[in-house]
């Protein structure tokens, strides 16, 4: 195993700030000191070979507990329901022995080694497996700190008001360490959207936490839902804690009432987080960036008992953006890169985030002769920086997954 | 240089065919003789490693004359419409010097190194290029014969009937050796769908070629041009000879119609080509199959003045497949691939495909520990055999692009 740099000091030099003009980056005390000039005297310094620098990525929805990433195929025989897949999945989890500590390590780390610098992880909370996923997940939070910051949504994957005690238990996975309280389709899932909701937002304001709800309800009762849950963010004051996920119902047909709830959104200050499915319908993301709402992005699961094909790259994820909405020119292409950097950060709140002097150094390096070139192309990541450490290196993370 | 053996003799040991069990295969005269025994005395042998072993991956639908690969990056500032991007790629032609001998040649060995044995290439004739891109692609397949099959489709990208002299230079793209008829958008963009599938039959007819029509056009306009095509096809007997590219109006909401749609297409054995596209209301790829249609696919443009994305990777694209449609059952990835491989090759009645003995040896070995998780992965290329002979290995054409 490669010893990991302690330092936070660090000169990059010959990088190419969003694929700007060539100058070096001094890192001090893990934030972004200045650009340009030569390595100070004594500086940790390695030569950027002219690559593109950009804040780390941000992988602002994923599942790291129950990925089966190093453990044996899972040859997938699930039904099409979604109950199918969360039932399978229930049962899997002790037939597979999907272990959520090790398994949580070995996505981060592949995380870090593809240049995200944040995850926001939804966990799974259910009366079978408990606590367990929380632990395991809080685990490799500590585990890996300062290599990679990883947020915790206590997630009711199995539904909350339709199995006993759950809500219990995401109350117990708050006080464990969890930061978000997360939710589920209070309709097609719970059966009861205001019941639902009433508890994913109580649980909110009794703790003082952000929310961050799946809601895969299509057209008008996803639209449905989401109207609830502005109205909830503006009762209780909680404009900007409150992201809705996939909210497929942002593409549905009636344009009239995409452009209200977009209205809705921008007004209430509650953000949208996209996988750009090719399958569904999708948010739009430049019309809702346009609207001012923010967007990020994130991998969902990453191989596990859903499907087989995450792989845990929001560059390959930008790339899924631009393709889902269209995005041809340049600028759009760098739009995509921004709803995976930028927009995940403002959506998760980060402080410090960016390039500018006074940001915390959370730096990728690109190989590519564009932004836009280096993007689509989502060649190995030539160094990940982490508060002004170098995690990772030619596509290796430094520290070895479990 | 690396020298490309030219026997077509070949024996590859500890091979899973299709991620069966492990056997070796060997290659005869370019053919697939035997499975199974170990090398025969004085046959070239090579290790396959315990790899997948798979046919060769066919390109079925892509755009080898105007390709950016190797060039400058092309900073795409593009306006939306479809007639915009087809009149600036006219003007960038010129002003970029985009060279269809080079350019083709470079894309031909990227797919090679890729897998991909066969490759169908739609090459614009218009009234200010000419001929100069049948000329070229023309060039590369003599060029390249023995590494991978190209066959050209004469494809009027500017519009046929709109502009005057089109169909005399499709006529003689016909006569320098395009193989097949090209069409595009008979109403959105030739204005006259009657009068533009009248002359690409007509031309189908009297060379005796197969038909290949770009059909952008959506729900019901798509598919009244689709059931124009349908018509024709039948009064010829064409059965078997004709594919329409993209389709998108069998994505259409209309579920009756898609239903009768696919209907004739399957009684008049007409097929699909899709790019699988994630923005764009797509043909549903397992309903089509099931309904006994050929479905192919393709990378349409990769990397050129349309859009940035394209990187001629076939496995990616039975991943781009499996994602529109929903794919996440382990058959219903391989189906995906099938698509990729046999689907194409029966859209373009290659004769000896597969993996049989007595079938033409274009073969693909792939890491991986199943075939699902090969495909997904999308690892290096370990070896790629056209009829016999390496052509590429680890991911590398072993002859260099101009
Ligand atoms: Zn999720
Ligand atoms: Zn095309």
């Amino acid at each position: 195993m490669r010893q990991v740099a302690t330092t936070g000091d660090l000169h990059i030099g010959n990088v190419r700030p969003m694929g700007g003009a060539a100058t070096s980056v001094t890192v001090r005390g893990g934030l972004v000191a200045a650009f340009g000039g030569a390595a100070p005297e004594g500086l940790e310094t390695v030569d950027g070979g002219g690559a593109i620098l950009i804040p780390g990525l941000v992988e602002a929805h994923t599942h790291l507990d129950k990925t089966l990433i190093g453990m044996d195929w899972y040859r997938n025989e699930v039904g099409p329901r979604l109950i199918d897949k969360i039932e399978n999945e229930r049962a899997q989890k002790r037939l597979l022995g999907i272990e959520p500590a090790r398994q949580s390590a070995r996505q981060a780390l592949l995380s870090v080694a593809l240049g995200s610098t944040h995850i926001r992880s939804h966990v799974d909370v259910d009366t079978e497996i408990g606590l367990a996923g929380i632990e395991g997940v809080l685990e490799t939070r500590e585990r890996y700190r300062g290599i990679v910051d990883i947020e915790i949504v206590a997630f009711p994957q199995s539904g909350m008001l339709i199995r006993q005690g759950t809500v219990e238990l995401m109350e117990q996975a708050l006080k464990l360490g969890a930061q978000v309280v997360g939710g589920l389709d209070p309709s097609a899932i719970d059966r009861d959207p205001k019941g639902h909701l009433d508890v994913v937002f109580g649980l909110a304001e009794r703790y003082g936490r952000p929310v961050d709800i799946h809601l895969h309800e299509t057209a008008e009762l996803g639209a449905f839902s989401m109207e609830l849950i502005i109205e909830r963010t503006k009762a209780l004051g909680m404009q900007g804690k409150v992201t809705v996920s996939h909210a497929f119902c942002l593409g549905m047909t009636d344009q009239d009432y995409v452009a209200s709830l977009i209205d809705q959104l921008a007004e209430a200050r509650v953000h949208i987080l996209t996988t750009a499915p090719a399958f569904k319908s999708a948010p739009p993301v430049k019309r809702l960036v346009d609207a001012g709402v923010v967007v990020g992005a994130g991998s969902d699961g990453v191989r596990d008992t859903w499907g087989p094909y995450g792989n845990a790259d929001m560059l390959e994820r930008a790339v899924f953006v631009g393709l889902r909405n269209n995005f041809r020119r340049d600028d759009e292409v760098a739009l995509a890169l921004d709803v995976c950097t930028h927009g995940g950060a403002r959506m998760m709140e980060l402080e410090g985030y960016g390039l500018e002097p006074g940001c915390k150094a959370d730096l990728v390096l690109l190989e590519g002769e564009t932004l836009a070139e280096a993007i689509v192309s989502r060649r190995k990541r030539k160094f990940v920086v982490k508060t002004g450490r170098i995690v990772a290196r030619d596509g290796e993370a430094l520290l070895k997954a479990p």
